[in-house]
């Protein structure tokens, strides 16, 4: 994996006269030179808007959007590109799934279930649903080991059940959560289950259907992709019944003044021109995570997080969020140092070159359950190394140091 | 503007064996290096997710992202950056416009007032509001010249309307439509006016404030941005009381676990992580435009359909829609020939080199008012040149013979 870091040139550089270190994976990953050179390709050679045209580069560029589609579609083990929807992110997919099919399953008195872990972006689009339908939205409690509490999962889902959201992988906890078992659940109540795979897709192998959820979402740029391009993953069942959230452009069959009808799935979904160069860097983005392996990506991250998180512990006055035992941690450390706020933690850290964030990472019902405004967050990704891990348990004693004593940088290189 | 033309690798290359002809322009333009080094620019030294980390590169990546908006406020001359939200595409954009502000506004028995010569994306999502509110909408239909009719606009915009909704240049008709004589006229009925700019902002000088419009939309691949990347333009009035039409991430104030509430326009609106690369390369493709000024981007391509359409209006069995006085016409051609189907005469031109579009332009409402199935559509950019129109003009007469005789390219090399 090391050998890869060549192929990521934002990572050749100083901070604050550092080598930087970059530890915000969860928020955004770095892009190998490989799909920068497809966008750029693209854009030297075949561009052209998709779908529309009889003329070479529109064939050209419709070819390619439908090939990177279908190398979507392998990743995550989908049966067909049928169930590939393009979308600008995790967020776009979860408000689509939530306002359309949502609305349209879940009726007064019904019950969707997500959990304390979730991402705003799998909470407020239900809390909308639940308003709007006079619905009860109910959330799963967690271990006190930070892990999603199963058997409160046995309780919260029942025949009430309408919808169960939950995030594939935490953002902020670093678990990784049964979807599989909680798909079961969800379906021997009757209700449609949901992945919010932001956090799980970049790093780890997705099976659709091995999960059986009825809806997948996930972001491109959290897996090397460029921003603004996502992903919406349903079964044929979901998705020919849901209906489109935009309209207009080549989603339709017809439309005359008063009326209109839709094309099949994913087609009708994706109204106006798509994000094409976002869709075709992703698909050169999967064929680097597959060149690497994503289960060889997955031992390596489980490497790092082996050695960094038993002496992240070890740091006197830490809370370490989350399983303490490594197995059951992925590379997301979140942490708090006693009597320092997060934010001057990163700032301190990002005067030694090394990126973490700080803040309550769009979890702020999880913030409320854990009783903490905000937590400082490291989060690994393949192309990160020990080293880099030593920089940052360093880079916190510094800080602590700085903070207790007043002795920084500033002072030592003096 | 002819020296731009190096600017744009794709041009300089061959289709067919022809060197290649690009006329597509009103379906997505080609990028120039600048913006495409913008792109690998901002990948290369400063990605990082926008708005939430206090780390240097995240620091970067908002002044950037932030800095784009201000260039797009600018452009349209927008009083403040809080008017200027990014959206994927001017479709997105009309459809948050509808789905959200329209469904608010418009009660059972009011009226939506468009016209016939809509984009599908500025008919469908009003057609949805219409059912869903039980309203009516109502077409301003076109002179025999196919200008938009403002007789029969005064006759359809009455106090029962509550949102006027108008192309500001017709992707097929090559008309710019009189926006701020038709804003006056919602305004004075007590309506709001929006106009769809996608054919208008890459080839003149947009003033929104003093168009008076209450939405503007326009979308950045069609005027040399990446794809994925739109604006939705708005007054502080209408955007105070608009609700955002998707939720979660960074669009928050405070998220509880039953109740959440939003931060201000425009960041209320871009809920997940936004197209960051997509507005940074708007703001380059802008900074482009503005070094060849949008008058003399103007002035340009008026010369071209000054040459060109009179030669056009020569072809014998040809029907060119939209006004024949040049001066009234923009850069965008569409006609057909007499006996071909559209898609033979582009496929006839594609193997000639020249990129033309075939089809409904995604206006099948127009093509029924026309009463025709489908046009081609031969659309110019500043790169453009006389020399391209000849091609054009060349190939049509090549296509017209081949079709008459079947003498076509094939025979003419042996």
């Amino acid at each position: 994996m090391n050998n890869s870091r060549s192929d990521f040139p934002i990572l050749d550089q100083k901070v604050n006269g550092e080598q930087l270190v970059y530890l915000d994976n969860a928020a955004t990953t770095q892009k190998p030179t490989s799909v920068l050179n497809s966008l750029v390709h693209y854009y030297e050679h075949d561009n052209a808007n998709v779908h529309r045209g009889v003329h070479t580069l529109a064939e050209r560029a419709t070819e390619e959007f439908e090939a990177a589609r279908d190398k979507v579609a392998a990743f995550i083990n989908a049966k067909s590109r049928q169930s590939v929807i393009y979308t600008r992110s995790t967020t776009e997919s979860l408000n689509w799934i939530a306002s359309s099919f949502g609305n349209s399953v879940v009726n007064e008195g019904d019950e969707i279930v997500i959990s304390e872990l979730e991402h705003h972006s799998n909470v407020v689009p239900w809390q909308q649903v639940a308003k709007c339908q006079h619905a009860t939205l109910k959330y799963i409690g967690l271990t006190a080991d930070g892990e999603l509490d199963m058997a409160d999962a046995e309780k919260q889902i029942t025949d009430k059940t309408k919808i169960v959201s939950i995030a594939h992988a935490s953002n902020v906890m670093g678990v990784i959560n049964p979807i599989k078992a909680l798909t079961k659940l969800a379906h021997q109540h009757g209700a449609y289950m949901i992945a919010d795979g932001a956090q799980s897709t970049p790093h780890l192998k997705v099976d659709v259907q091995d999960l059986g959820v009825d809806f997948y979402a996930f972001s491109g740029h959290k897996m090397l992709a460029p921003t603004g391009i996502g992903i919406l993953y349903g079964t044929p069942e979901v998705l020919d019944q849901m209906e489109p959230a935009q309209f207009g452009g080549e989603m339709i069959n017809e439309v005359h003044e008063q009326a209109a009808d839709w094309k099949a799935s994913p087609w009708k979904y994706e109204a106006g021109t798509p994000n094409i160069s976002g869709a075709i860097a992703l698909g050169s983005a999967i064929d680097y995570l597959n060149k690497l392996g994503m289960d060889n990506i997955q031992a390596y991250e489980q490497e790092i997080v082996d050695y960094t998180l038993p002496k992240l512990l070890q740091i006197d006055g830490i809370t370490v969020y989350g399983p303490h035992d490594p197995a059951k941690h992925t590379g997301v450390l979140s942490f708090n140092l006693k009597g320092l706020h997060p934010h001057d933690v990163a700032t301190g850290l990002d005067m030694d070159g090394i990126a973490v964030r700080a803040g309550h990472h769009c979890a702020q019902p999880l913030m409320e359950y854990l009783s903490c405004e905000a937590t400082c967050r490291a989060s690994f990704y393949f192309y990160n190394t020990k080293e880099e891990a030593d920089r940052l348990l360093a880079g916190l004693n510094e800080v602590k140091e700085f903070f207790a004593n007043g002795i920084g940088k500033a002072e030592r290189t003096l």
